[in-house]
């Protein structure tokens, strides 16, 4: 469904972040059908270039590669949208580092405007802020990225958890929202240390809205709030047809294509890692799983199942699924789950 | 004020609950005209059947009975409200649980479309979850209940806490919010084990909008911000218009009509519930008490006493007030309050 | 740019307050032209009266006076914003106060319809309401001042951390929250007991949207999202241009005009105090920084450097800046961002 560009470098060391399951559903006849049809996934996994160790007794050092250039990602049978990208995907794969790592990541722009990395991160030399302000200061002007330049960030890792980058330029009558919606934005997961070796699992999401730039080639319904790039285009209604007109058969075919699609096993640790990079609020329920908040409020229950996420924050939070099902998990404004940002959670014995 | 339906058995081991207060007013001349008025805050009140141990070293069970139907509200002097309601009241009767109770709750669609009970609990079987999932994996299809069906939902009950139920339906043109905000929604208080007996009261609060099928018989202003089912038609200016007009009797007049009233004692332990069930961002504010939050923070002091409630998102708070005295209550979207979004804590001698 | 008025009385005790900084910046050359043009920020100082102990062995009494008038404030180069304030600033001065005092507020209505004072604080007598229950109850009506008169406002303060006050007034068609909006809010400091002498300044911000009462001069741009009364008129884009056509020395002509900039020294700790006041929601994000929460969760690391502020909430925050450097603070609805409601924090040697 996306067109993959520039994941460069193996990934290793992660396999434990492979969200592509392979497994048969066995108390879900006929779902099994679609295991071959959602390795859009792994869109989601890193792509990591060549972690290194500089010298001995120094930092760590983990280093990915992002190039920015357009992407058109089909996101309707009748729509194409030309996103903006870092390697290919919204969001960007998502980037591992280790508590105590530096953390360098080259960007490379192969786009026709001036796109930056900014990273929320708490620790680094203001010449890598990637911001507006390094023009004005004159102090890593270049972390605004022109057309063809590339800029290499770097940041010391000293906190751990979840945390996420997006683009901090703003172009000719486009804002720096304009920017991000287009999707330029992605998640961070920083390993603890000494890491929690208890997760088995990572499932980052970003809710956001789409971009500016869509083309209908055709008549028909397009997504408008999504997660991870995807949304079911005529909400929830479209998806009743589809399941009126063809079947379990019909829901499946929108698999990671229009709606996105988890997976784990019973027994599993999964934590889930949620950010909104839109310019709408939102919040996010799954069905029947007990919430644990793994963010500020490390190990609480997750009241009534549901959390906030205002514009620009996040929550990561796990779960240990006992029991075969399929959970949906979806934005608890309503509405817009009605329109179509909702998901699948799957977890296979 | 609002036609009271089905409310079926006995409510019981639940005095603690009973929020309609008899005592008088001492500091507070006037005010206790009112208190046979105030009846109405009795829909707080469980509906409780028949709890009941279904075997020796077994689970307990809580059962309640629901049944679904349009219940004629009337909202304001010239508008009538033909909501959708679990047991003729907006919200639903809260319903009582222990931690370590297995919950069920049967409910009867009486209704003239599709209708369902999606609890935000954390363990049950998905067959119960009342959602379209049931309907496309064809495991517990029943539970999104068609008129004139039932389906009994069942739940293991193991975190305590506050959480909240609602229809997860949707029908012809109309959108899982629409079914929401048309009233089909309410509270449920888990009773921690070993239980808490320094709560002396419950006031559980679901702040929303107003569902769609108001009818008006004649011109006049209806109330479109609402906490229990009730927001002040005109707003704030309306009431102060009653109060130029009629004074104290005519504000008095309007408690538990279109002014939601809550009462305790000087020296008691409250607990509120406030949940947002609506498609608008809310927030909570309460005058004049030290707030202290029972959810996910527990303990803590709420800042500013005030506290978000973003789209389906819940807080609990204590307080113990240590004085008479009339205060208000409202969300701090200020223009919400001054549309009407606001209410009276009275506490008495 | 604002017009002082009615600061009554000595600051004193409270030099670790005072944000205007003289030292040189080492790093960022010709930004040291502009620390003469910062005046502004001392709007945030308390106007503190006089402190005094009322009798042996009693409560200390902390007391201010707050004047309410019409201010007329340049908020761009071609409009003037006939603002409503409490001391002739937006927001109010900074009420600094000790966890154990008696806080004592003498307010003054000096405008032509009625205001009052509302504190979002804990223990205090329902008479100091500041709200339209004490007009309808008759106890302490007169807290509710009309034009002309004056209402002392007494508090218990025996929870730390911070709060806000604001008028809770409104005028012939006027709501609450367009009183609130023209300026009639502020910040109030409680100082932990046993104290935080490890804080070596505070920075308080409020987030809000402009009042309607705003006249446009000439043909121009006006600033709709502001923090502390300010912001870039013509949003980043007319700050690209200014920056563009007069460098840097027209970046810093805006400072503390339409651009709030606030400054700290390498190693000092700093407590940031954000509140929302305004009727959109808004989420605060500091760059670069690693922002510890001191309200509710206290201590722990703020995720991705972020956190929300739905409308009437606050957060306090404290970073241990470490390097010199100019770091951007916006709301991360970046919307808002990209419309003006952005500002610097420059940390010197």
């Amino acid at each position: 469904m996306q067109k993959k560009f520039g994941l460069i470098g193996i990934p290793i060391l992660l396999t434990f972040l492979i969200v592509v399951a392979t497994g048969n559903i066995e108390l879900l006849p006929d779902l099994n059908t679609e295991t071959q049809t959602i390795s859009d996934v792994q869109s989601q996994i890193v792509s990591e270039v060549q972690p290194q160790i500089a010298k001995a007794e120094e930092q760590s050092v983990r280093e990915y590669t992002l190039i920015i250039e357009q992407t058109d990602i089909q996101i309707s049978d009748t729509a194409i949208w030309h996103a903006w990208t870092y390697n290919g995907t919204v969001p960007a794969p998502t980037l591992m580092v280790n508590q105590g790592d530096l953390l360098r990541v080259r960007v490379i722009n192969n786009h026709d405007v001036t796109h930056s990395f900014h990273a929320h991160m708490s620790d680094y030399d203001p010449k890598h802020d990637g911001s507006p302000v390094n023009v004005i200061t004159g102090i890593g002007a270049g972390s605004m990225i022109p057309p063809g330049g590339e800029w290499t960030y770097e940041y010391n890792v000293n906190t751990w958890g979840t945390t996420f980058f997006h683009d901090h330029a703003a172009s000719e009558g486009l804002g720096i929202k304009d920017h991000i919606l287009q999707g330029l934005y992605g998640t961070i997961l920083i390993e603890r240390n000494p890491p929690r070796p208890y997760i088995d699992r990572h499932i980052p999401i970003v809710m956001s809205e789409i971009g500016h730039d869509v083309e209908r080639m055709e008549k028909g319904p397009t997504p408008y709030y999504i997660m991870n790039g995807k949304g079911v285009p005529g909400g929830e209604k479209a998806l009743e047809e589809i399941f009126a007109e063809k079947g379990l058969d019909g829901i499946v075919a929108q698999f990671n294509y229009t709606l996105p699609v988890y997976k784990a096993k019973v027994g599993e640790t999964v934590e889930f890692h949620v950010t909104n990079l839109g310019e709408q609020i939102h919040s996010f329920h799954l069905h029947g799983n007990k919430m644990f908040s793994s963010t500020n409020d490390r190990g609480s229950v997750i009241t009534s199942q549901t959390f906030p996420l205002v514009q620009g924050t996040l929550e990561s939070f796990i779960i240990k699924p006992d029991k075969p099902a399929i959970w949906l998990f979806h934005c608890h404004v309503v509405g817009h789950a009605d329109a179509g940002m909702i998901g699948l959670f799957i977890v296979e014995e």
